[in-house]
Order: structure tokens, then C-alpha cells, then sequence
């Protein structure tokens, strides 16, 4: 995500709606393979959701472990990218996977743990209605 | 992955074309929107493939790193599942990412670390040409 | 710990001076090794300290890592275990170093992520002074 | 560690004893509290051993898993130190559990499993007897 029309770190004000669809059309690639669609940004808090489709799920019927691992990676680069201004890089995804989904909404919200200057490291939640279903915590390198 | 076709626990002896075929066949969803084709299976070692496209990128152009844990993920998964000749869960995908990756093929080694009765612990290794360029460490519960 | 003198799984409500002093005298070998005293322990919260000695640090001066997975582990474990009223054995243990530390007091903080029938997963935050220095995401399995 | 004694880089080629014994002389502290001892460092493998006693315990008396992230941690920090010839911090220890101990000696062996000019990524395998019962993977940042 290059955000070439945010060139500013974002604050604690969270991005208006026309920003929020300049992110959202600039997260292409494996962002909008897996469907995920960011729906609020801020310094504090990012928030995403995924609808479930038949290509989430594995051959059980369940969603692969791969589409958390890879909601949080996407969601918690793009936290760290719009709170630096910088580009960054990810080291290691530690996603614990708790509970089964079949169908419908998996929601997730990022929140910063640690934000240095040479490392962020960012906790993305995962929900399917009020059932906590995945945690990511992501490091990633700034890179200056 | 239920592995209809394979009723047994795969030993040392690796499949044969038809039945990598099957379990290729059987593996989709995810697997299959993530493009991963198994070329190897044994109880000693595993092997796929992921041929890198536009939609494994993230914005800077260089793979996404939820396609290395989503490789992880899925390929550990089967390895769990054809060894154990069981049902499986995955509990926690731990991946480092080493290097990164804009083109060619992304191939990955799985090999068991601890295959418990209760627990496995697999460690897939993922190379582009000679670099390694991720490593996902996954737990999976085996279902009795 | 057995906790023998604590048949039942701790809810809610804390433990008073005379429990915590039962849990601590309880909680022998590493823990007590490493100096940890537990000050706060119900279903919702375990918390600890660590006061810094000579014998915590490496050659270059600042708290060896191990020191903050030994915390980590020992708090989690406890608190899977007066949560569950079972045996618990630990799977895995995720410490992120955040900061480095020379002296003080090392306090942690241990919150549920996840507490289901046959694992849990507890999330302790270390701070010295205002400052988060590490975070352990320790798994573990409860037996039956 | 500072390895006054080693002010080069450690290659293929193994420490002999004396510069061993000036290696375990400076790896005093945490490593000293555990019980560590080196007794093969070159860049490509280092091994040491800790002898279980009852301070390594939990009150179930099995080793306390802090134990294990304690010796990864510290012969992978040493592994990263002597093999770069600079100073090293630690980032993320991440540490699999996998069968319990209750005596004699744990067998430790680091192996590089990336040595970039930022970070190195090391292995760290432990044994009692043949047992495999604890791996770390230890990311670690290179100080310039």
C-alpha cells in the first residue's frame, strides 16, 4: 500500500469516507483476493471485515487458517504504513486460531502494542459475531 | 481435506501420481484460491507449490505476507491430516518472513518436528529459487 | 502448582492475603528461583512482580528475555490452572521483547484471551514503571 | 555478552577450549542462574546443556517451561553475538513445548536459520536424551 494520496501519518482522527475509499482501492492485490474490506483507520484503531465464501473455506467446510494469518498480515501492514508514513516490512505473524467459522462475517480490529521507530507491533482480533475466532500479533520492521 | 480416496494414514511411502492427483483435487477452496499444487506426500516430507500472480501482491508489489502462512497453514494441515489418517485443528501458525518475493514460484518443504498423539508440530520451509524466504511453524490438535 | 489447598477453580472474586499467601508458598522451584511473588489472582487477573537482581541480566547489563518467557509462563500457567481447577501443561510460549530493562521492578499483568474446555490461551503484558517492556501469548492444554 | 576476549566475528571454525571457557567466564548472570554451559560455538552450530535441578521445577515437578525459552534465548542471543561480532536484542522468542522433563540434562543446539544484516533468525532444538522436548525460534536485531 503506497497511499500516494495520504502522504501525511495518520493521527488520531480517524480517515473520512473518501479516504477511506482511496485506502480501500489502493489495497489491491491479496487484500482483494481474500475480500477485505477496511472500514475505519486511525492511529488507534483500524477495523476490516471479510465475508465468508466457499473459497475461504478448507475441504472440512471450515475457514483455512490462512485467511486469519492473512487478514491480520494486510490489516496490520496497513496500520503500520498509514501511522508511520513509511514504508514497512513484516517479520512475523503469530496468529493463534481459537475457534471454527463456517459462514458469514469475520470482523477484526488492530490496535498498536508496541510503536517504536525502528518496530511496530500490532494485535489484530478477529470476530465471528461476538466470537473471538483469531488473534494475530504482527511485527514489522520500519524501514527509514 | 477429508481424503475420501485415502483411508489410511500415509506412511513413508510416497503417494503415486493418481493419488497426489486425488488429494490435489480434493484440496480446494483456499489451497485452490491460493493457487498451491502438491507435488510430494509422505509421512517424512511434503512438498507444493505456489506459483506467484498479480493477486498474491500486496501494493509495493511484493507477496503478501499471509501467503507464506496461508501456505504454511495449508500444506502443515495436510501433512497433519494424511499422517494422522485423522481429523485435525490448527492451533497456532507461527511465520517468519525472511526475505521478499515479487515473481516466480514459491516452493515449500514440510517436515514433522513432533507428531504426538494429541499434538503435531510441523515446520514448512518456503524457498524462491535457492533463498529461503519464509518458515511457518504450525500446531494442529488431532482430533480422536 | 497443585494448589491443594484450593480444591475449586477460582472465580471472579479474588483471592484474599491468606489464599494469595497459600499460592505463593505453593509456587515453588522456577518461579520462586526467578523471584516472582503473585499479588492479585481471580478468573479475570492474575498479577506479578519481578524486583531486577544481578542474576536476571546478561553480560551486556539488561533483563535476559528469558527472564520476561519465565514470567510469562509461570503467571499463565498459574492462571490456567486456578481458572481451571485442572492440570495444565504449557504448549507454547510467544514473548515479544519490547524495550530493555536495567533495573526496577518488572509487573505483569495476566488477562484470558481464550478460555475453552480443552485449551486456553493467556496474554501477559510486563511493564517497569509506565512502560510495556514484553508480551507473552502463552497456549496451553488443560488435561482431563 | 561482550566477548572482550573475541573481538572478531566467530567463523566455521570451532572455539577451541580456552576461548570456550572465556565464552562461558562472560555469559554469567541469567545464564549462570540456569545453569548453562557452552560447550561448542562456531558460526554454524552452538551447543551447551543444563543439568535439571530442583530449582528448574514447577510444583508438579516437571521443568517449568520458562526453562526452555530461557535456554533458546540465551544461546541464541549468544549464537547471534559471536557469529556477527556485534551487539545483539533480542525481538521475539518464540518457544514450542513438546514433551515434559523431570530430570537429568537438557541438551541445547542452535542452528542459523537466517543470518541477514539486520536480523538473524535461530533454531534452537533441546533434548533430554533422545527425546526432542522444546524448540525456539528466536528473531533477534542486529545493532549497528
Amino acid at each position: 500500500m503506497t497511499l500516494r494520496d495520504l502522504n501525511q501519518p495518520v493521527g488520531p482522527e480517524p480517515l473520512n469516507d473518501a479516504e477511506l475509499a482511496a485506502l480501500n482501492a489502493e489495497n489491491t492485490g491479496f487484500a482483494q483476493h481474500i475480500g477485505m474490506v477496511i472500514t475505519y483507520c486511525s492511529s488507534e484503531r483500524l477495523e476490516c471485515y471479510v465475508d465468508v465464501e466457499p473459497h475461504h473455506l478448507q475441504a472440512a467446510g471450515i475457514v483455512n487458517g490462512g485467511v486469519y494469518a492473512s487478514i491480520g498480515e494486510t490489516l496490520g501492514s496497513a496500520a503500520a504504513i498509514v501511522t508511520s508514513g513509511k514504508l514497512v516490512v513484516g517479520m512475523s505473524n503469530n496468529t493463534d486460531l481459537l475457534s471454527s467459522v463456517t459462514q458469514g462475517r469475520i470482523e477484526a480490529v488492530a490496535t498498536p502494542v508496541h510503536v517504536g521507530r525502528s518496530t511496530h507491533l500490532w494485535r489484530i482480533e478477529m470476530r465471528n459475531g461476538d466470537k473471538l475466532v483469531a488473534v494475530t500479533n504482527l511485527k514489522l520492521m520500519i524501514l527509514s
